[in-house]
């Protein structure tokens, strides 16, 4: 099992591997966890995310699930390390946590069957694809101003190999919000698996290495609010850590 | 007016400036137009494009103009260069051009008042965001698969410096295919202009040199074939040409 991160510490960003609880740094040196700032541990050209995409959240917002999959773009803007930190406006009322496995490109891909799709994904990290449901507000309304904010998308805190991950489609989700468990699902609810987005993806454009997948969220999204600790947790990947702060705290 | 190019000529890619007709390479060769092949002038992380933001067309799709700008991302695959080829899938009954000013982003910038926006404007390109309205279906739907598919966004052929456009919202657009004028504009048309659109987009979100906004397109599209070429024209900053061609030249 080889978990991978990216971090900054001692004056630069390293590329580092867990081993036994610290983190190694791809020049030997070893520093504790605690001791790092943890940036996103990819770089994806591309960001797509997945609405809609289990069919008991889709209920629960009041949407039943879409015939082809609900695709759009976020900017790399949006990403944002473990134990950071995103913005709850100050008008927003619906502000909702999305734990979501977002999946990783390997190499090259356009015209990928279902069959050889897994050939093309190099592993798995954790989203918290937060939404400011405020802003989305309805018919042909892509969904910019609510989903592609600078720091929404808090994205880690490791990137786990394919190989280490023997079933994508049967992990366990959990999202806590202050310690307190408040969504839980698993990937095998998703409405177009793994295999069939990127075949549907790769069947209009080419995907490239590093660009990622967040394949969606199941059901039990609550709002969440200024100060409130978000941990989304995926079964063999990890848990992302996120802290919700206030329009204050930045200036204008 | 310095008008700026990228091209690919004599074994590797160039940036060039147009001397009289020519084109004058950074090391300062000098070559024809017809010599080269043109790529995308710019090279932007996120790349912006505007639904509806010319109420004529709007009303023409039958959709009323939006309150608020309906902002989507594109990805770096959707770009194509002067003279190239966009694709036109067999079971599209509904392709169209848009010819759009491309408005590019000088220096970061966040939170920029309407007043200050220009600061942040580097300069002009032209954009043929190319729509396959089958594939745009309702209600909710973000538009991948009619607007992000692979080299269907051709982009270019110059880029041409702030300084250069004195009244860059008094522009006239223009679209011929196959040499007859189809679509007939004005930037002055937009719903929201230049400013209102970085104010916007920068109230939430960091923009970066090389980004891009793309502005919408006014009405006059009509559907395009395999085998169209397609030029559009912007006032003093060129005339952008396209070829549509068809799934057969495509290998599986």
């Amino acid at each position: 099992m080889m978990r991978h991160a990216r971090v900054a510490c001692f004056g630069s960003v390293h590329d580092a591997v867990e081993i036994d609880g610290r983190l190694k740094l791809t020049d030997g040196r070893v520093v504790k966890p605690a001791d790092v700032v943890w940036l996103p541990p990819i770089q994806p050209e591309t960001i797509f995310a997945l609405g809609l995409n289990y069919a008991d959240h889709a209920k629960e917002i009041s949407f039943k699930a879409p015939n082809e999959p609900l695709v759009f773009l976020k900017g790399p803007n949006a990403l944002v390390g473990h134990n950071g930190q995103s913005r709850r406006p100050v008008d927003a009322t619906h502000m909702h946590y999305e734990c979501e496995l977002a999946v990783v490109i390997s190499e090259t891909a356009r015209n990928i069957s279902y069959d050889d799709a897994y050939d093309y994904v190099a592993g798995y990290t954790i989203a918290n694809d937060y939404v400011i449901r405020d802003y989305l507000e309805n018919y042909y309304r892509p969904n910019l101003a609510a989903k592609n904010r600078d720091d929404l998308t808090p994205i880690g805190p490791y990137f786990v190999d394919k190989d280490d991950i023997s079933y994508p489609m049967q992990l366990g989700l959990r999202t806590y919000v202050n310690g307190e468990l408040k969504q839980e699902g698993s990937t095998r609810d998703m409405v177009f698996d793994i295999p069939y987005l990127i075949e549907y993806l790769s069947s209009f454009m080419t995907l490239n290495e590093s660009d990622v997948i967040l394949t969606g969220t199941p059901k039990g999204t609550v709002h969440v609010y200024e100060g409130d600790e978000v941990v989304t947790e995926i079964e063999g990947i990890g848990a992302l850590k996120n802290t919700i702060v206030g329009d204050s705290v930045f200036a204008r």
